[in-house]
């Protein structure tokens, strides 16, 4: 029986009506001869309730615990779609993650899936149940404790069981249609994409394009699963959504796939810094530990033996790498004159496989955002990616000139 | 080291301030010596929302599915409890009943406790940890699903555990600081009892004073558990609270021990029954079948081969009773001439382990009724309890009447 693999997030299951609404939508697929794997997310909010009451409780919190609190929403949303589906005369039953049981490592609050075992639900599959009904985002370490994959962990969950299962297709069903060419609450004339390659749905996702968890992206790309993301609230066709798929499967593509944006970055930089190697090693290995994710970095020409070093961070962890630098400095293992936070910065990134095969793109956006009269801050590129820090208050007009300028409203 | 088996109920976890004050209590407890096993419930409200959401999502659901939900709350409980109690540098973790595991039957939703490997928890006791935090209400069937207790299943796992570890106690923490005589919101001269026998309380327990679950007193009765009702919301001495024990460690006590009433009582009564042998397994057998809990059956004197038949069940099973005599009244195995339902009794019981070496107490307790001028509807008697069914609207009179009679608000 060919299998598909079908996830509900948090907005899909969020009461009742939709939880019945999502399970019509299941039956249409069972009723198509799929054996079909559910993946539910919890009803949206309770996660964020639970993980309030663990930071109220214990700020500096044991994961293990951390886990087994958080993770019991998915299980409340696991039973009560079984239910619904039995009660459509669908077979179906609800496992947790011990039960299927989805191995990951120890790493609590953000393990990593290590085999998702079949035998169980083929067994089941087997004897005539029609939906599998799995918990997402959680699983069981070697120690026989509950683990969770992390924020949107779910994604990553339904991406895991779609390769281990081999399923035709892994349909990610959220609160949005599609992916698109940039977020439409901030450019109307934003496109959905009909499909994207593995690599730009990365670099987009990474970018703050919050549609699908990262890794779900990096684990679908590695195991070739296709990938659908496609809206819980309309009715749905086999081509509705957008498909996440290889390159070699898109035909034509615009150069620039899409334009992504981050509000919430700060610009740090280190003034007058000593110029000898190791340094930033020294540097980064301090914010590392501090449990700082930098971005971009950027080392200004040396003076004198002397240099600034510019990187850029998430707003809301500026006072943790200024503790950071603050101790390797009182430590003597790092000189510099000053530290200033700029916490006003936008990042603006255009992403694109196109770009590999075609130059100008980098050219062609800088001057556009110079006829806007506005000042780029730092730039960083990879082989599919351009992405400029801008003044936070330039960043939709940014968005909407760039999408116009690569003329994105138009499909290839 | 010895073993404290400390149990926390729906109110006394229902949020994070009321976990932090039973978290200082079970700090007590370890600091004078014990290892200590934590039970404890869902917050209070949480499982009536999922019994909600089940119900509304399948009114005939599957009890694996049911379990698999309501047993949720649990969860989230025992995990806060541990991380409160590692803030309070108490070690701790939490223990789900499948990682007990906690084994039970397949009986969903009614699951009996089959046995409680002490294996996983001793050992990590030997390695530091001081307390066990174990999510009550839940186990898991031979088949790997979970399963849940029934309603207040959490005493029935406390009791299970204190005599699985041979605790020294079982300590249930509540909303009130005992067991009473009587109701004191319907008597104000209600008492405490320091200590009440087993058989006492297994009376009262049934009859509808909802301090302990049934089940969770004949476990300890049957395993010689000592269990004490106290309070979470005062301060605790070792000698707080109510102790039910063996009725050897009671020196004296007073010939009654407490007054029960239950409110919620319908008499149903069939006249005219042909008066056969077989009839009463006829018609009891029909109420069992369609789920009614039958409590107290009286049949008159027979006239002429035919008699009246008249038992007690809960106000909200009548239209279930009604249903099921009709059934087998059209499938000509029973006839009567009509079915009288009277849903405004009410059941008055006095208990007492006194009774059975002191005579008088039913003509007293029958005295007591009549000189209030209350009407006797349906008298049944076990060796240390008489009930009676009276008019609902004299039911605090009766009970404020036999309390004093009795004199119930005078230590023995």
């Amino acid at each position: 029986m060919p299998t598909l693999v079908m996830k509900f997030g948090g907005t899909s299951v969020a009461n009742l009506d939709r939880i019945r609404r999502a399970a019509k939508r299941i039956g249409v697929e069972v009723a198509k001869g799929y054996d079909v794997i559910v993946i539910v997310s919890a009803m949206s909010g309770k996660t964020n309730e639970m993980v309030g009451w663990v930071n109220e409780t214990s700020p500096l919190y044991d994961a293990r615990e951390y886990d087994a609190v958080v993770s019991s929403g998915e299980n409340v949303t696991a039973g009560l779609m079984a239910l619904t589906l039995q009660e459509m005369d669908v077979p179906a039953r609800s496992w947790q993650g011990w039960q299927v049981p989805l191995l990951t490592t120890s790493a609590h609050s953000q393990a990593r899936i290590e085999e998702i075992p079949t035998k169980n639900i083929n067994e089941k599959f087997a004897e005539g149940m029609k939906v599998a009904v799995v918990a997402g985002f959680q699983g069981i370490s070697p120690e026989g404790r509950i683990t969770t994959l992390g924020r949107g962990g779910s994604d990553t969950t339904a991406v895991a069981f779609a390769a281990a299962f081999e399923a035709d297709r892994c349909d990610i069903y959220t609160d949005v249609d599609g992916v698109y060419t940039t977020d439409p609450r901030i450019c109307d004339k934003a496109r959905k994409l009909d499909k994207i390659s593995f690599e730009e749905m990365l670099e987009l996702a990474s970018l703050g394009a919050k549609v699908l968890q990262t890794r779900s992206v990096e684990l679908a790309m590695r195991y070739k699963v296709k990938l659908r993301v496609l809206s819980s609230f309309e009715e749905q066709s086999d081509e509705a959504g957008t498909l996440v798929c290889d390159e070699e499967e898109i035909m034509e593509s615009n150069v620039v796939a899409g334009v992504a944006y981050s509000r919430d970055e700060a610009k740090m930089t280190l003034l007058s810094v000593a110029d000898r190697p190791g340094i930033a090693a020294t540097i980064f290995n301090a914010l590392s530990d501090g449990g700082v994710n930098v971005d971009m970095i950027v080392q200004n020409i040396s003076e004198e033996g002397r240099t600034d070093m510019t990187f850029s961070c998430p707003t809301d962890q500026v006072a943790r790498a200024e503790k950071s630098l603050l101790a390797i400095k009182d430590a003597g293992e790092l000189n510099y004159a000053e530290l200033i936070a700029d916490t006003d910065v936008a990042k603006v990134s255009v992403v694109g496989i196109g770009m590999r095969s075609q130059s100008g793109v980098a050219a062609k956006m800088f001057k556009v955002l110079s006829d806007e009269g506005i000042n780029i801050k730092v730039i960083t590129t990879s082989e599919i990616k351009i992405s400029v820090l801008i003044d936070r208050k330039y960043m939709e007009l940014a968005v909407q000139a760039l999408h116009d300028a690569f003329e994105l409203d138009k499909a290839a």
